[in-house]
């Protein structure tokens, strides 16, 4: 669902700010377009007028055309891809084609590339990087910190000014962040800026959120945007003002709104994830945790372990894929595994119970389901996950889920391990209480 | 780095596809626009020519004058977003509009979308979900089987089509495989296809490939193309032919080509991944697989268990976090871990040889590093790690490794996952001589 975003690409009038990617392989379907993700996102934090994005291949003919097309309409155009050696990157040379204008060599970006690899045997009439330091006389250049490909920065009729960058996302960032961004704020931004927050919600859907809040979402100022992924609804509340601060002012009451109306559902704001969260919460407690993993076969442990910082709450855990190893590892009773099976609420109790015991820690988790595809039955059908919960003063809780058996594999173990942090999450809360 | 692309967009004159993405959640930099590379994919399968791609804001003004420019220069147009309920979703009727053509509803799209949300319920005059039943009078109907937004195929002038698509990615699959797919091979291929085959690397850097088949790179049917991702290198070989048996036969000899030149560091090709080469390969041979891991903290487990089927090779593990469990779970004498530490040759080795035996398995990884950002001193800096193999006939292999510190946590836990699965790999591989 989308929902009304009060961007200014309402004011048709304005001119404003394009992006364009150069790349064969872009048109291809080789590779996904994360540059111009990228570069919305701090043309939106500098609050530009962003209208529209184009990608080409790597035509002379065509690229001309386009920024010829651009600067009609536009006045400023970021482009990156092209600035390669290979006789396939032809961006600087298109783009001065479109206002007839020769490019010339600059001498010192020759001798800076000889001096970025001196370790390698350059050929100073052949090499193919020579390409590279040949530009409009009066570009400025852009250094390239990551790369020996610099960057342009062109005025080439009054009112529309070119940005160059390569296609490598992170010459492009060390790029932009080094050189462009001043130049642009100070050239090219109102002084206003976007600044955003967002919200993180588990355990309710995407759906049963957005039906509770239709006043909020039809704000204009800040304008709020749920996402739904995996497990996850994410609201975004994006606010224009003439500084971060006041942008957090206007955030602020909306922020209140849905931590009212949805409280325990919301575990956390941007950056934070269930795991990061967890593991906050559990540091403060001074309580550990330990895993008792079959179908998710490690992730819940590596969901934890990739949070720096994971060891001081995390001791380790054990993956019993095979009944053998539950009965050797775990010691669950060979009688058990007969009657109800491995995927059982009895069988995951008595995981939890004995993994936290042995691996003396405080809270324990175990979870035994069917991911799929094959290896489920009518009774017990792909996407039955029992989960249990073991903590301090015998504390034991067992959750029977049903995902959806049309999910893949990897869907099905990913929305396990949420499950089994966001249960720890609200138990943890309701102990806090 | 690019290389040579024989890709159409070479000739000039042809007219061909376009792909236009409309939200303005795309300009703002909130999501990454991943439907364009999945429609530029598909278009190559089918041969189209396909020159460029654009993206605008949810503004009916510029969706309609795009959509006329776009008319004058293509003669296929692939839209995708703003089909929904909300008063953002304007693309139908802008769409109409660049034609000065009016919208009608189609009654018997109403009737379908009450009986597809049969148990909400819906009003008949206000419900907003009605507005995505009204198409230009001739327009043909996309159904959608994941969800209630149809899309059209649309002939508004004569050589020029326009098929719309919603912007939820699932629909867009599922209506272009249902439906799109044959209409466009029917009406717009010329016959030819373009066919991919990719061939994966492992333990060998892009330009150690690259520079040895400089010859390759510059082929023009089949294309060969470089990409590199953490810890792996594949070269994409794209041929032009009548069909894909064709295709197969250029492509042939450049891939003997590259298996001569570059043998074992060849894993696999296309959907292939090191742990699913791997479980294949212990399969073959009837053997088992379990690790101890600390620092991978259940990634190299999670690689392994997130392929179908892998039950019948992978055990289990034991994820020793912390000394205590190192101790206790994977009887690591105390003194050993005073002498050498936790991280050292001495200590991995011991956690593989154990496990193997605890666990009575044919194959043991253990794995002991640091993964950072913090934990590191100068003797053991951050992305130092110890890895050991245990296997039949007490055969061991043990592996030091120093991985970039200015990595982060995330990516030297891969890095550390990917080594250890190719150095399995490459030992079975050896032993099968």
């Amino acid at each position: 669902m989308k929902v009304n975003l009060n961007h200014l690409s309402n004011e048709p009038t304005q001119k404003g700010v394009e992006i364009l990617s150069i790349g064969t392989e872009l048109l291809l379907g080789n590779i996904v377009n994360t540059n111009s993700q990228w570069i919305a996102e701090q043309l939106s934090s500098l609050g530009l007028n962003h209208f529209r994005q184009s990608t080409v291949g790597d035509n002379s003919a065509r690229i001309s055309d386009l920024v010829k097309e651009i600067s009609s309409r536009s006045n400023l155009l970021i482009t990156t891809g092209g600035l390669g050696p290979t006789p396939d990157d032809l961006t600087t040379e298109a783009i001065a084609k479109s206002f007839n204008v020769p490019i010339y060599e600059k001498p010192y970006l020759w001798d800076e590339i000889k001096q970025k690899l001196r370790n390698t045997k350059l050929n100073n009439d052949t090499s193919s990087l020579r390409k590279q330091c040949f530009f409009p006389k009066d570009a400025k250049i852009i250094n390239n910190p990551r790369g020996t490909a610099p960057g342009m920065i062109w005025e080439p009729i009054k009112g529309f000014t070119i940005l160059t960058f390569p296609g490598v996302p992170s010459e492009l960032k060390a790029m932009w962040n080094d050189s462009a961004f001043d130049f642009i704020k100070k050239n090219f931004s109102d002084g206003y800026v976007f600044f955003s927050n967002t919200i993180k919600f588990s355990g309710i859907g995407e759906s049963n959120i957005t039906e509770k809040i239709d006043d909020i979402l039809k704000l204009k100022n800040p304008t709020v945007a749920p996402y739904a992924n995996l497990g996850e609804v994410k609201i975004r509340i994006t606010a224009k003002a003439k500084n971060e601060s006041e942008a957090k002012i206007l955030i602020k009451p909306v922020k209140e709104k849905l931590k009212n109306e949805f409280s325990e559902f919301i575990f956390g704001e941007n950056d934070d994830n269930l795991a990061s969260v967890l593991i906050k919460k559990l540091l403060q407690k001074k309580e550990t945790l330990v895993f008792a993993e079959s179908c998710t076969g490690g992730l819940l442990s590596s969901s934890i372990t990739s949070i720096s910082g994971s060891s001081k709450v995390f001791k380790g855990g054990i993956i019993a894929y095979s009944n053998e190893l539950k009965k050797s590892l775990l010691d669950i009773p060979e009688n058990q595994l007969k009657k109800f099976g491995a995927v059982s609420k009895e069988v995951a109790e008595t995981m939890a119970i004995n993994i936290k015991q042995k691996l003396e820690a405080d809270w324990a988790i175990s979870i035994s389901g069917i991911a799929g595809p094959s290896g489920g039955n009518q009774e017990k059908p792909v996407g039955l996950v029992y989960i249990s919960i073991a903590g301090p003063e015998n504390h034991i809780t067992n959750i029977k889920k049903f995902f959806n058996p049309n999910r893949n594999r990897n869907e099905i173990q990913r929305l396990s391990v949420n499950l089994c942090l966001n249960s720890l999450r609200l138990i943890l809360l309701s102990r806090g209480k």
